[in-house]
């Protein structure tokens, strides 16, 4: 294999004092929900708020004095852009980022911030592949590749070493796979000090490139996805001969399993996980049957999600939970029917948050109306009740499925 | 004064193994937002999520075999609930927690949930007391009062032995203060350890009653406040003198700066923080002079916030930023406008979050209509070219002042 436990020990040396040791606490809340006792390293707490300021540390490290001068280059529209822009800066070393003009602007405000010269180009990332070839052959630069680099590598796998450290009693690490950095370097230190630990890759769904390649498949790979973090088309040549022979299994997540996963970590953790970085805990929330009474390791590996996005999912939790519920009324079309209805609901506890009021459908009489009603309810049972209340008052509910009020 | 530095290491030798100690982390982007060098001390990861699982261990440890066995009580909607309920659980002692009937149905649920039995009476904490004091000397339990305690504020002061512990160059730390106990304890603790420290204490400006106590002063006490868990119109005997002695000075703070501050926690931070949890971080931006320099360790006390307030809150803060804005444009009422309109806010960069048809208005003529449109933009500069645009394209665009799509 491309690198042992020896380099990742030494990357551990590089990158002491300057990259936060996070801490790893345990979750009771997350073990109730799951079944397994979890623990969880909060890589979201880096400077950066993501586990790249790793990885992209040792690499400019390691960098001759020349190459320094001369500068580096990356493509990334996410947090590599962030860790390895920090970096160059703290290091002096001039550092230029190629990101898709579709990059949401405080992304490329961020990596501004921290000194990097932008280059918008292409509509996703891997149009900006011969862009960024240009400007690295024009100018001398070295590239920083996010994931298929030794040393990135090496830098990602000092998570592992922490992590077992804290707690040598870590049976299974479940791990998110995008390039496949992450898991190749924490599969080779934690094998090498605990060979009997289990380790688990985790992709979404919409992303399935290391699954494919180790299950002989093509299941079909994009969309857009919540884990934009780890939505890479391409696998590692220095990765994927690493998860070949150290991992045991590849979980697939689909989209509702991540956002469960977002929501817990906030509602229950008290954290902000972007997509990827809930990754693992959406694949334990998938199948966990396969992780009951185990004692997990979980890399919480970034939180840099977009706060409305984030919103609109605590709001869709909500509404799964049926603690938000529309329904839509008939009723009267004179004045007062909406104080009478809006003082039963408020008699029901129910906590009204949206009230729309329409005239114009054909499916009622002339002297009718629809009234469409969201309330914020106790529970499920609490929801039934108000909307059984409704109909003993003649208003014939008809419960509307909503994405809720954000979307 | 009641409490002294030998108690508090007592407490920290009682709560050893059990409370989790929790990290304290460097915030760089708090501190760059504040002008300090910001450390986060995060009780909001404690098991209850809140530092109160301090204090309720301790005073329950202290307990006699004879009131072990007769149980305790307490009242409280809120973290002193969760965390004596749990303790209470673990030691097999039993528990009665008085809560108002208009307790949110998941607090009941959580406290219920540790195997404690919740009495809902009243309206209010304070129309809980004489049914606790009934309960109280029907059955013999003991009281375990959230804050005028000497148990309870020698066991909130073990945060500040470990932060010091864990960064003595801290020069100030900023505390909330509801009934006192926090700040008491951890004042006491961080005076003994280091006496030039500067300790802040900071209140809702709707909740000033140590304030007022201070000053001389009578402010109005009272209404509804984000930080719910600070909210106490009473001042404790037994912390009030510590105040008095310890406390530099107390900040006011209002409930905007209390969102923001929420916000910053979770937006920058990545963790989430109650209102309460979010005042010290909320005092530094209300007075961010008063801090400048300086090296501040803030007690994020606790993370337990209703998911929807906290969504209310970072939707409202985009909007705030600028990056969501409503506007209402005046178009002829015809077919085709309103795709002509959708295309032109697309090639303006412009999201379009909400779109609202009017026809009804009286002040426009029988043929033309209002259009309402939330879009969200990249910062306030991007919302005034949007803005100008739909201005130079005739449709008279009308800021809108929102609340935004949550409320």
């Amino acid at each position: 294999m491309s690198i042992s436990i020896k380099d990742i020990e030494a990357a551990r040396g590089v990158i002491a004092g300057t990259v936060l040791r996070t801490p790893m606490l345990p979750a009771p809340k997350l073990s109730a929900l799951t079944g397994a006792q979890i623990f969880v390293k909060y890589e979201n707490l880096q400077v950066t708020n993501s586990f790249k300021d790793r990885g992209a540390l040792v690499k400019l490290a390691s960098l001759s004095e020349a190459e320094r001068r001369r500068g580096v280059i990356a493509i990334s529209a996410g947090n590599h852009a962030q860790a390895v822009a920090y970096h160059a800066a703290r290091l002096k070393i001039p550092a230029v980022i190629v990101m898709p003009v579709t990059t949401p602007f405080v992304k490329v405000a961020a990596t501004r911030s921290h000194g990097a010269e932008v280059v918008l180009h292409g509509e996703s990332v891997s149009e900006c592949q011969s862009r960024c070839e240009e400007i690295q052959s024009e100018r001398g630069l070295t590239l920083v590749h996010p994931y298929d680099d030794a040393r990135i590598i090496a830098g990602q796998g000092t998570i592992a070493l922490e992590m077992l450290e804290d707690e040598p009693g870590l049976d299974t690490l479940v791990i998110p796979i995008g390039g496949g950095g992450l898991i190749a370097g924490n599969a080779v230190a934690a094998k090498a000090l605990k060979p009997s630990i289990d380790i688990v890759g985790t992709e979404a769904t919409l992303y399935p490139a290391v699954w494919n390649a180790l299950n002989g498949a093509s299941l079909p790979i994009g969309g857009p996805t919540l884990a934009e973090g780890i939505a890479v088309k391409n696998v590692g040549k220095l990765t994927l001969p690493v998860i070949r022979e150290l991992v045991s299994e590849v979980i697939l997540v689909n989209e509702a399993e991540l956002e469960r996963a977002v929501n817990a970590y906030l509602t229950l953790q008290k954290t902000m996980a972007e997509g990827a970085g809930a990754a693992g805990l959406a694949a334990m929330l998938a199948r966990p049957d396969r992780f009951k009474g185990r004692k997990v390791g979980l890399i919480l590996c970034g939180g840099n999600i977009d706060p409305r996005i984030l919103a609109s999912i605590m709001v869709r939790e909500l509404d799964r939970d049926s603690r938000i519920v529309s329904f839509r009324l008939t009723i009267p079309d004179r004045p007062g029917v909406l104080g009478q209805i809006a003082t039963r609901l408020g008699e029901l506890g129910a906590n009204i948050l949206e009230v729309d009021h329409r005239r114009l459908f054909l499916d009622v009489p002339a002297k009718g109306a629809k009234l469409d009603v969201t309330v914020e309810t106790r529970d499920a049972a609490h929801a039934e009740d108000v909307i059984n209340a409704m109909a003993a008052d003649g208003y014939q509910p008809v419960r509307i499925e909503t994405g809720a009020a954000m979307e």
